[in-house]
């Protein structure tokens, strides 16, 4: 393995973390709040060690896929790293603590083991929702669109990180990719703290849900979520606004192009929408003959939940855990559906499970027609028999590890609902789940081991299972094609 | 669709149940119980209905498709109507009630609405029973073996009653595999059936849990099941006969052809092994650091409840609802697997669990090696890319059905455990679940809608699915091949 550039990138990413908590250490610095002196530290040791590790001679610039695989986990688990010095050297948490808090922000999963948010200084309460804005559209995509020296293993890092089974190069070079997709986040990220601070809140709120909504992340600046806002105007601005993250963010460009056309006739987002309206529907009855006695808030609070948990942010208007159990085996299905490809969403995706439908309807077809050949189609492409299978795999494998992760954090003890969602919650990038880890609970009752089972969980529901299980499988598997 | 052949099948295929019925008829005379007037009724009834239909004339004996399809899923429903008129003619049960119970015996699901069963008459105890040995190899096979006229049509019955994704023609006649298969399973019926008689049981009782054994049921003749009987010996002796029972029949047959190289080498059998010594050891463990201060207890249970669920049996000797969850979670995950194709076991069936093993490691060879082909090898043969999507598509239709069964039970509102484990039992074929269905409840407090949909979960998990899936489809996916 070519060391050198893995290290040279991770420099260069470490070198950009420091940059990025600037303006925490800057709102530490205005109100003289007690984090100061650990955000001052950090930067000093992240910039240096950023600034040698990037300045270090590499011999060759070409990377393999191993390099890749390599840079993209490292990169996730080092920026958390770092990324929870503030939270370690300003005495808020212990470090497996501040490492569980970041991975968590950082792969928009929101789950926190902080039981009261309130009491954070400014500085460190920006950094954590900072985390949810830079990590929902990928940390390596932004770090390596400025290095052009390294050719072709560019799309290989970018696949890694882009959520779903296919990356869109929206424009010919990855530069220009980047530029246009970080171009649309800024965009709809201005738009909604605007809207926000028009509902009546302050800019530093509306600037740091904003970063929880858009990022699909789920960290907010009150112990009771969004719940803690008495306003349906700042409910549905948010609610609409984590519906849009959920959407394949080149839909955006489709639009600003005028191809309004592809927009309408897009598959994936036509079984999105309807998801969330028929959930939405569904809950809304279920609450309105059970414990809502107002139609309106029973659809209020279901739209809000339902776009909540299928993008997976993890923001909470209502205690939806003691929600009767129709409502909430809907909500605990929509954590493994998930957003859509391209978007900051987490989960399957809804790429995937679109696929899937299409699998199924076509074996019944073939129960008719054996010797038909049938292809898939997804927006008019005949898919290959490899992505058919990949996409398949992708699912089997979500699923045991979902299952293997339950079981691994029954030994807990706290139920069995509570295992699974914690896992679902953290696989899916959701943040929470039920009972033990539902809306007003915290993952901080969690043993260490527990703690660290679940930052996996998070990196590896992120990165999408394979690029982390890929790099720590046994060697046989790398070395020579299995025969098996 | 030629009806005259559906009709004419289904006809012989009553004429067979009423036959099965005599020797309950007999016990029901010679005891003098309630029972014998239901059963006279139900035989004259089912034999009339029998004889008639299976003497209407047909134009052509040639079966298509559908045909095939609908003989089957008719079949198994009016096999179980028939079969319930005992329990509602003796004024035992609700007509809804006995159409669960023989459901749910003919799929050898096991799950019962019987809150008493020791005061059951003996007859029809002893017809409650018999459904789990004749429904653990298949209704039809046995009927259609008998029918040379229907050609090649058999084979499609034969595939779409055995478990697991194909079919093994272990003779190049179906009736001689037929034949094989039923020897085999009457072996093993009667070595069982005098193990138990030397462990001190009656011979009736005997009988009964062999019937519950071998074809991987789970129906006892007493509340506590298996727990009833103070006896290392009978517990130990169930546990292996369940062992055994979720084996691939057709490698006893390699067995007794002293084939013994084969039997070593097969992947599903060690896999299985495997799965079991695994989940017993850490079961085993789990009880004994908490629960069990016995550690041969413990295993003896352990050993004993893996067997019970993976076989999909669903029999018990302890209360595992009150096992630590690690425990608990193991076996639900066991639900899941089930046995091996070509046992009499239900699930997702061992074999599929290796294929997704496979594929997600081929996925990840393919990582480092994109354009390499790599096949899938099971036994040492490639499987086809048609073989491959179709097994990744069943275990995607397995989960979503799960899914969505459990959305619908959970309206009941015992809890999501309940819902999920009522639903993952019942699809699966293993009875109790957790919670409100475990061991030491019954499935008599759903309302009439859910049992009902729990019937249809047994029949759509025993028929595998795509049998009954593709008799009720749009008939779009029946008419034209999908163009989506």
């Amino acid at each position: 393995m070519n060391y050198g550039i893995v290290l040279k990138v991770l420099g260069k990413l470490l070198f950009l973390e420091s940059a990025l908590m600037m303006p925490a250490l800057l709102i530490a610095l205005g109100l003289g709040e007690r984090d100061l002196r650990a955000f001052v530290i950090t930067v000093a040791i992240t910039a240096s060690a950023g600034f040698v590790m990037g300045r270090l001679p590499v011999e060759k610039q070409k990377m393999k896929v191993r390099e890749g695989l390599s840079i993209v986990t490292l990169g996730w688990v080092v920026f958390s790293i770092f990324g929870a010095l503030p939270f370690v050297l300003s005495g808020t948490l212990s470090f497996v603590d501040a490492f569980f808090e970041v991975v968590s922000g950082l792969t928009t999963t929101g789950a926190t083991v902080v039981t009261d948010i309130e009491i954070l200084p400014k500085g460190l309460l920006f950094w954590r929702s900072l985390t949810h804005w830079i990590g929902g559209m990928g940390i390596l995509i932004f770090t390596v669109a400025f290095m052009p020296t390294l050719g072709s293993g560019t799309f290989h890092l970018f696949k890694a990180e882009s959520p779903g089974p296919t990356a869109d190069k929206i424009a010919p070079r990855m530069k220009d990719t980047a530029i246009i997709l970080y171009t649309t986040y800024i965009v709809i990220t201005l738009i909604e703290m605007a809207l926000l601070t028009v509902g009546g809140m302050s800019l530093y709120e509306a600037a740091l849900h904003t970063f929880g909504t858009v990022g699909t992340g789920g960290f907010s600046t009150r112990n009771a979520s969004i719940g803690a806002f008495n306003s349906t105007y700042i409910h549905l601005v948010i609610a609409f606004f984590m519906m849009f993250s959920g959407i394949n963010f080149s839909l955006y460009y489709k639009g600003f192009k005028g191809k309004w056309h592809e927009i309408f006739k897009n598959e994936e987002l036509r079984l999105y929408l309807s998801i969330i309206a028929l959930a939405t529907v569904a809950i809304t009855l279920n609450l309105r003959f059970s414990i809502y006695e107002n139609t309106m808030l029973a659809l209020r609070d279901a739209f809000f939940q339902v776009n909540a948990i299928i993008t997976t942010t993890g923001y909470a208007t209502a205690n939806f855990d003691i929600w009767p159990d129709f409502s909430k085996s809907i909500l605990f299905m929509l954590m493994f559906v998930g957003g859509s490809a391209g978007s900051t969403g987490g989960g399957i995706k809804i790429i995937r499970i679109l696929f899937l439908f299409k699998l199924i309807r076509r074996e019944i077809s073939k129960i008719y027609h054996p010797r038909a050949m049938i292809p898939i189609r997804i927006g008019g492409k005949a898919l290959s028999g490899d992505v058919n299978v990949s996409i398949a795999s992708f699912f089997a494998l979500y699923v045991m590890t979902f299952v293997m992760g339950t079981i691994l954090i029954s030994l807990e003890g706290n139920g069995l609902v509570s295992s699974a969602s914690a896992v679902a919650a953290t696989i899916g990038n959701i943040g929470p789940g039920f009972d033990f880890v539902g809306p007003t609970q915290t993952y901080a009752n969690f043993s260490v081991p527990s703690k660290l089972l679940l930052s996996f969980l998070m990196l590896i529901g992120r990165l999408e299972l394979y690029t982390v299980i890929a790099l720590i499988a046994p060697g046989q598997l790398r070395e020579r094609v299995f025969q098996g």
